[in-house]
């Protein structure tokens, strides 16, 4: 990154992704100028983390801003921008499921900066965070391009269609798995069982995902048809209606594949 | 391990769990008999992989051999156990979901072996396997105790039941975990979205799992109760019906636990 490239930033929000990509961009050399939240002492400990000034008002952005980065609950971005004005910077936010134009009554410039991935300012991420961005214009989108690329490797421009639809993607291998490890972790706890037993698996499995079909790689009762297995399950399950009517419904739909494979297997012999 | 712990073992069965194994049996260096697979193809391979003669009937179990492990699916043991005759050796199964009594018909000494892993054959698993062991008698526990320490330092002694309830705990944080990836690599194909762009998220979410509760990670639109986003995905979702009934009942669930948890928060208050 040239010099000239380095930016100067005001962040609107201070959790998680804000927390995160504020020191990202400092790292990365540019300048973080101001932090406002709706919460005054998140606000204070994330300005003291980027050596940047408190913004007490959303009609009082710096002058000196390239950038004004919304890094908040994607329900509450129309209410933010509702309240900001004189604002001649990029204005950008980081939602992923909230249209890019939501920004036009607050600046000429706007764009998107979405990060696909799961952002807890406890946790360091250690790879690089794959960024999905747009922007109203060539000129900015180039602009929030280099942004992107100063600190990540996986950038796409995407639209505010196909950034919905990953979105939902990302539900259902984060926050869904996440639930399923969870519903597991109160399951092991109820009948005492290690549940940390379990964690060289949820890794294995997670690790070994390289972008083929991960139906590659299934194993367990469901896949091998073994019904036996299944029932026994399922009655352990009984003061467990939600686990149990979860168990039911996705092996059902493994059954149902495996048995299709197995038609298929059979109707190539045949034919 | 010391020379005299060497065993000698014959393994039934020729798919991911005996390949495997038989490769751990020999780095840790135990001699391998025989394999004995209802697929002679596969027991020519294994075979011919680990030095060992192709066993030709069930009846006929080499004399020498201290251990006889079952690697088969879990619901064929019970007729592979009628098969054999004249055992000698501790004879031993590696299903999470068959008891170990099942044996007895077949030999004096019992136990069980059981890997709480995905294992397929074709991806070497890089991390320890854990092992839920079990034994008839304290002194066949012990030889299968230091059968298990030879290739893992992850080894717990483990009942019929609490094994069948680990496996049930395996099936959700893998088999099913596995099933969310292929559905959603099944959605990126239909929308042609990049599913790799997934993989940095797939692999923080179960790599960030240290054994504390999955739920204090949740991120995501049910978890926020951002009802918004949970309806612009339901509306993405309505040619995808399986889909969809998963995604309405994982954020139901979500959601109920969110609201739980103001609810409680709330009470605090005002208590």
């Amino acid at each position: 990154m040239q010099k000239n490239d380095k930016l100067n930033i005001t962040i609107i929000g201070a959790g998680n992704v804000a927390t995160v990509f504020a020191s990202k961009f400092l790292r990365a050399g540019h300048h973080i100028d101001a932090i406002w939240s709706n919460n005054p002492e998140h606000a204070a400990i994330l300005a003291n983390q980027c050596h940047a000034q408190i913004l007490k008002s959303l009609s009082e952005l710096p002058s000196t801003s390239d950038i004004v980065l919304i890094a908040i609950k994607d329900e509450s971005i129309l209410e933010v921008v509702e309240k900001i004005s004189n604002c001649n910077a990029i204005l950008i936010h980081t939602a992923g499921s909230v249209e890019m134009q939501v920004l036009s009554a607050a600046s000429k410039k706007t764009g998107v900066f979405y990060p696909l991935q799961s952002i807890r300012k406890e946790i360091p991420v250690s790879e690089n965070i794959p960024l999905l961005i747009d922007g109203s214009s060539e000129e900015v989108l180039l602009q929030i391009k280099n942004l992107a690329l100063s600190v990540s490797n996986l950038v796409k421009i995407s639209g505010d269609e196909e950034r919905l639809k990953l979105h939902l993607a990302a539900v259902f291998v984060s926050n869904f798995t996440n639930h399923l490890y969870h519903l597991t972790y109160e399951w092991c706890e109820q009948e005492q069982l290690s549940y940390e037993l379990l964690l060289p698996l949820i890794r294995e499995v997670a690790n070994r995902q390289t972008g083929e079909a991960p139906s590659d790689w299934q194993t367990g009762p469901a896949s091998r048809g073994d019904l036996q297995t299944i029932d026994k399950h399922l009655v352990l399950l009984k003061e467990n209606p939600f686990m149990q009517a979860l168990y039911r419904m996705m092996s059902e739909d493994l059954l149902a594949r495996m048995q299709k494979k197995d038609e298929l297997r059979t109707h190539n012999i045949l034919s």
